[in-house]
C-alpha cells in the first residue's frame, strides 16, 4: 500500500489528539522541526562501482544480532494506535530481524511482549525505587538483551498540543507494567495532559549519576543511555559503566532548544572514539536517513513515530519491509557492499 | 489561561493601533525579525542526570535579590493597556519576586509604582536638565535600587506602523513623571506619531559620555547603561562608572540594521570579562530563550513586549507565574541545578 | 505623501510595461534578488552617545561638494515617468545638494540638464567614435562634474520581462543626446525589446581598457569607472587613469550570476585601499541602506529606480529629502556624528 | 517562441504521468532539488572591458570538436517526447554542432542515430555481457567517438512519481537496442514502475571497478565514466584508464541524498589536477548555468531535461539556437573572450 516507509504518515486514520501525541514535540516544536532540517540538509557522497548486487545489512547491536542497524525505538502506549498494541509492532520486528525496545510505559505487559520478539527493555528513573528494581528483575528474567535507560525525562517536556488537546488515555490503555497509585492522574486537568500528570507522580525527577551506577550494579546485561546529547555527559555515562548511548533529543519532545540528534553525534562519537557503539534517534523516516547516520559514525538508529503510524495502518510488517529495502537501496545506489563502507563515506552540508 | 508564555499576544484584545505600537519595530522591522529568528537558531545542549528536583533559579542582579535572573523592561504608557497599567504590572512583578523597572514614561507617578514593587528607574536623557536631576532624586528617595539609563533614544526610531496609524495616545494617558511643556505634542501630526513628536520636544539627542559621568555622579544606587551592541561602547560605559550593560537593540523599536541583541551578547561579554555583569533584552518570549541568553553568558534577562500583552489580557500575574515555570523546567530539561549550571552549557546556532 | 523612501514604488502610478522596465533585471532575476537580501542580511552595530544632534552628512565625491554621500544614478528615459522627465529629477537633486548623473540615454538633451543641477555626465561606448567625442566634449562644455563610464554593458542584458511585454519606448521618448541612425530599432521585434535592439546597434561590444586610456585622455574632469566588481578590473582602472570606480551589477540587470554588489565591495576597496574613492550601486532602498554601504567602505551611493518611482508620483524633491532623513536618523541612531564615524561601525551577516 | 531556454518546460504539452517521468527525481527528491539550489546560490563575478564582441565557444571534448562545451546527455526513450525521438534531438545537436550522447535505452537504434549527429555512446552495464560487447562493438563501428559509461545505476533509483502514477512504456517506445528476453516486464507491477522493473532485469548491479578495466580494454576510443561524485572514484576512474569523468547524480534521479553536482565538482577537480577533462551535469537549466560549471573548472557539460521539453515543443533547433545564445551572451557580459576567460573567474556562494 505505502510506497515510502513514509507514508505511513499519510496512511494512519486516528483521532487528531493521538495524532498529535505522536506528531507532536514540546514548546515551539523548534528541536522537532531542526531534526528534519538537519537530516535533509546533510548530504552523502554515494560511492560507485562497488560490485555488489546484494548488501550486508546485518550486525550486532549491543549484543543482539539484527538484520538491519536498526531496533523499534521505545514508545509508550501502543495500544492508543492498534489493539494488540506492543505485540503486533514485536511481532513485526522479530519478523524483519531487528531488536525491539519495550517500553516501562508499554500498554501490554513486558513478559508478553519479550515473549514475540527478541526485545530490550527501556527504564524511566521511578520514585517507586522498588518498582524500578522490580522492572530491572522482569527484564532481564524475560530475556531482555539489554536495559536502555532513559535520562533526558527528569519532567516531561511541556507537549503543548496535549495540553491544548486535554489529552488523555482511553481507559483501556493502561500502563500494564507498573502498578502504582497514580491512576486517578490518568484524566486530564488544567494546563497539562494526563499523560504528563501521570509522568510527574511517578517519575523521579532526582535521577543522578549515582543512580545509573546503581542501575549498572543491577544486571549483568548490555546497558545503554539513551538521552545523551552532550560528550561530557557521553564520556560520563561510559565511566558510570554503560556499554552504549543513544544520542536522542527525544524526537524532540524534552528540551525545545536542543541541536538536531544528527547534529549532536559528531561532538560525542568524537568523545569516545570508534569503538564505542553509538545509537541515535530523532527524525529518522527512511532508509536514506539511516544511511546518513551511520555515515556520520552511529553503530545503529532507533525508529519510532513512523512505525506508530504504520501500527495504526495495521502494516507494521509491510512498513518494516520497506523500510529494509529502502536502506539496501541507500546502500546499492551508495555503493556500500557493508555498514563498514557506509561509515567510510563523506557526508556534508546542504 | 495561557498554556504557553508567548500566548499572551494572542490573548490580548486591544485596538489595531495600540497593538501595533507594541508589536512594531521600526523601518523595515528587520532588528525586529532577526530578534526572533536569531533566538530561535540558537541551539542549547541539554545535560542530563543533574539529580535534581526543583532548580534553583534566585539570585542578585544589581543588588536586588530575584527569584528568577529576570526583570520586566521599562515600558512607556503602561495605562494604555489596563486602567491600572504600571501598578499592576508591577504587583505581579512583586509577587513573583523579580524587580521591575519603571519606565520615565510611565502613565503612573514612579512613586506610586515603587510602593508596590522592587523597582528600578529608567532615565532617558531630556532637555530639560532640572527634570533629569529631579527623575534621579525622585528614583532615589521613593527606594529604586537600580538606575537604568537608557542610550539607544537619542531620536526615537522611525516607527512605520505609528506613523501610518497616525498614532496618539488618548487623552487620559499622559507621562505622569513629566511636567513639561510639550503636551500640545500629544496628538499626531502628518509623517510623525504623537509620541515621536513628544519624545522629539522632550529628549535631548546630544547625550554624550560626559552627560553618562554627570548621571553617576549624581546616585549612589546601581547604574546599568541600556541599549549597548558594540563592545567599544560596553568597555567605555564601564570607563563611565556604570555597574551594568544591557544588551538591547530596544526590541528592534531602534536602528533597523542592528544584529539581534543575542547576537551582540557575546563581543560585549568577552570585552568585558565575566565578571561584570550584563543584561540582555529584546526578543525573549518565553523560559528556553531565558535560558539561552544566559548560556550564552548574561547574567539577566528584560522581558518586555509579552508583559504587555499579558497586562491587556488581565493577567501579569499568571504570566509571571507561567513565565518561571518555563524557565524552570527548561533548566531541569537542561540538567541545570541552579544559574552557574546553565552557564556551563554549550551552545551553538540551529 | 510617503512614509518611507521605499514606498514610492507603491505610490507610482504606471502601464505595467513601463513598471517591469524599471522593476526587472535580468534572466532569473537572481541578482537583482540578492542585491537586496543580501543588503537586508547585512548588520551594523550602532554606537551611543555620540553627542551629536545633526550628523554631519556633507562630503566631496568626485570633486563635487555634496549634502550627502549619494548621487542620482543614471538613468535612460526618464521622460517614460514624468512630461519634465530629468529636468524634473535634476531640479530635486540641485535642491538636494547632491549630483545628479546624466545618462547617455536621457531623454532631455545634457545641456538642459547640466543648467539645472551640478551633474555628472554617463558615458555609453558607442560604435560611432566621433559621437563618444562630441559626448564627452558636449559634457565637459555644459560643466558636468565628472564623467562615469559605463563598462558592464558590452551587450544589454537580457531582461525577459521587457522581451515579454514587447517593451517599446513611445514616440515621444527618444535618446535626446544622440543623432544616430539606429531609430528604426525603436520598436520591438519577435525575442528583443526595442530598447534592446537600439543597444544592440548603437553600443560598441568591443570596449577595451585601451579605449578607456583614450577616454582618460580626452578630458581632464574626474572619471569614474561604473560596474567594476572584480577587485583586478579596480586595480586595472586604476592603472588605466580612473579617479574612483563604481561596485555595481547596473541593478541586477547585467550578468544575472553577479554577486550582489554590497558583497563585491569588500574586495575591491581591499585591492585599493582606503584613499582611493569607491562608490556602490544596485539595491539601495533607503538611508539605512546607505549607511550599511558606507560602513562596508564605500565612500558614496549611486540611488536608482526609487527615484523613478519618485518621479512617476511627481515627488521627487519629498523623496529626496526624505531620503536625507532617513540617513540622518540612521547616524543619529547608529550613533555617528559624521561620515567617518561611519566607516568605523562593526559590520557582520544577519 | 521561447523567450528562454528555461521555457520549454512550460512550452512541452505531455501527458502527466510522461512529464514526472522527466521532471522525477528519487526519493523524497532532495538532490533533485539541491542541483537547482547550488547552481542558483552559487555566483560568478564578472569582469569588464574584454574587448571582444563575439566570444569564442568552440572546444574539443573527449576528442571531439565542438562549438560549444556542451553536448545532449543521455536519455532513454526519447519517442516518449516526438514521434521521431532521438533522430529529431540528435539532428538538433548536429546542427549546433554539438555531441549527441546516444543512451542504451534509445528508442530509436543507435546506427540510425550516429547517422545524423557527431555522437558519443552512453552504455549501461547490462546482465548480459554479450550484448554488452555487441553494444561496445555497434557504437564503434557507427562511429561513435566516446563511450560513456553510466557507473551510479547499480539499480534504479526509486522515482515516486513514476511508481505512483504506475508509469509504463506505451507499446511503440521500446528499447530500440536491445533484443531482450525482458519485454515482458514492460507494464507497471504494484509497487515497482515497469521503466524500474525492466532495468532490474536487464541491469547487472555487481558493476565493478574490473568490468570497466575490461570495457576500456574493448574499444580503442575516448572512455568517460558518468556519475561520479567521490574524488577518490574519479582517481579510481582515471586509474582504470578512463579518459574522463562527469560528475553527476544523475539529476537527482539515484541516489537522494547525495550533494549537488555542482557542489562535488570542487573536490573533484582538485583530486584530478586541472589537466584531465572533467564534464559536469544535473540541473543545468540555462548559459549562465553553463558558464557557472565553467568557471568552477568543469570542461564541458551535458544538458538533459530542458532538451526533451523542447524536443516535445517540437522545438530542439530553436533551443540549441537560444542555449548557444545564452552561453555567448553570458560570456560577453561576464567579459570572456573565450572559455580559458571563463575559468578564470571569481567563484562564490550567494
Amino acid at each position: 500500500m505505502a510506497e515510502a516507509f513514509a507514508d505511513y504518515e499519510q496512511l494512519a486514520v486516528l483521532p487528531a489528539a493521538v495524532r498529535d501525541f505522536v506528531a507532536g514535540g514540546s514548546g515551539a516544536e523548534l528541536t522537532l522541526d531542526r531534526n528534519r532540517a538537519a537530516l535533509d540538509a546533510l548530504t552523502v557522497t554515494p560511492r560507485v562501482l562497488a560490485g555488489v548486487e546484494s548488501p550486508d545489512t546485518t550486525c550486532t547491536i549491543l549484543g543482539t544480532p539484527a538484520s538491519y542497524p536498526i531496533a523499534v525505538a521505545p514508545m509508550a502506549y501502543q495500544r492508543l494506535f492498534h489493539p494488540e498494541g506492543e505485540l503486533l509492532l514485536a511481532a513485526a520486528a522479530a519478523k524483519a530481524g531487528i531488536p525491539y525496545v519495550i517500553s516501562t510505559l508499554s500498554s501490554v505487559p513486558l513478559e508478553k511482549i519479550a515473549a514475540v520478539a527478541p526485545s530490550w527493555f527501556q527504564l524511566y528513573w521511578l520514585r517507586d525505587r522498588s518498582m524500578v528494581r522490580s522492572l530491572i528483575d522482569r527484564a532481564t528474567e524475560s530475556g531482555c538483551g539489554a536495559l536502555m535507560v532513559t535520562v533526558d525525562v527528569p519532567v516531561m517536556g511541556r507537549r503543548l498540543r496535549d495540553v491544548r488537546n486535554s489529552f488523555a488515555l482511553p481507559a483501556e490503555v493502561v500502563a500494564a507494567n507498573l502498578v502504582d497509585k497514580y491512576t486517578e492522574a490518568h484524566s486530564a486537568a488544567h494546563g497539562v495532559s494526563a499523560v504528563a500528570a501521570h509522568t510527574a507522580l511517578a517519575f523521579d525527577p532526582t535521577f543522578s549519576w549515582r543512580d545509573l551506577e546503581w542501575i549498572r550494579s543491577m544486571t549483568e546485561i548490555p546497558l545503554a543511555v539513551k538521552g545523551i546529547l552532550d560528550s561530557r555527559d557521553a564520556r560520563a555515562a561510559v565511566d558510570a559503566g554503560a556499554d552504549s548511548v543513544v544520542v536522542s533529543n527525544h524526537g524532540g519532545r524534552q528540551f525545545d532548544g536542543a541541536p538536531a540528534s544528527i547534529d549532536a553525534l559528531g561532538s560525542v562519537i568524537d568523545a569516545l572514539g570508534n569503538d564505542y557503539p553509538v545509537l541515535l534517534d530523532s527524525g529518522i523516516r527512511g532508509g536514506t536517513d539511516v544511511l546518513k547516520a551511520l555515515a556520520l559514525g552511529a553503530d545503529a538508529v532507533l525508529v519510532g513515530r513512523p512505525l506508530l503510524w504504520a501500527l495504526a495502518a495495521g502494516a507494521p510488517d509491510e512498513a518494516l519491509t520497506l523500510l529494509g529495502r529502502e536502506l539496501r537501496d541507500a546502500m546499492l545506489l551508495a555503493g556500500c557492499a557493508d555498514l563498514a563502507a557506509v561509515a567510510e563515506l563523506v557526508t556534508g552540508r546542504n
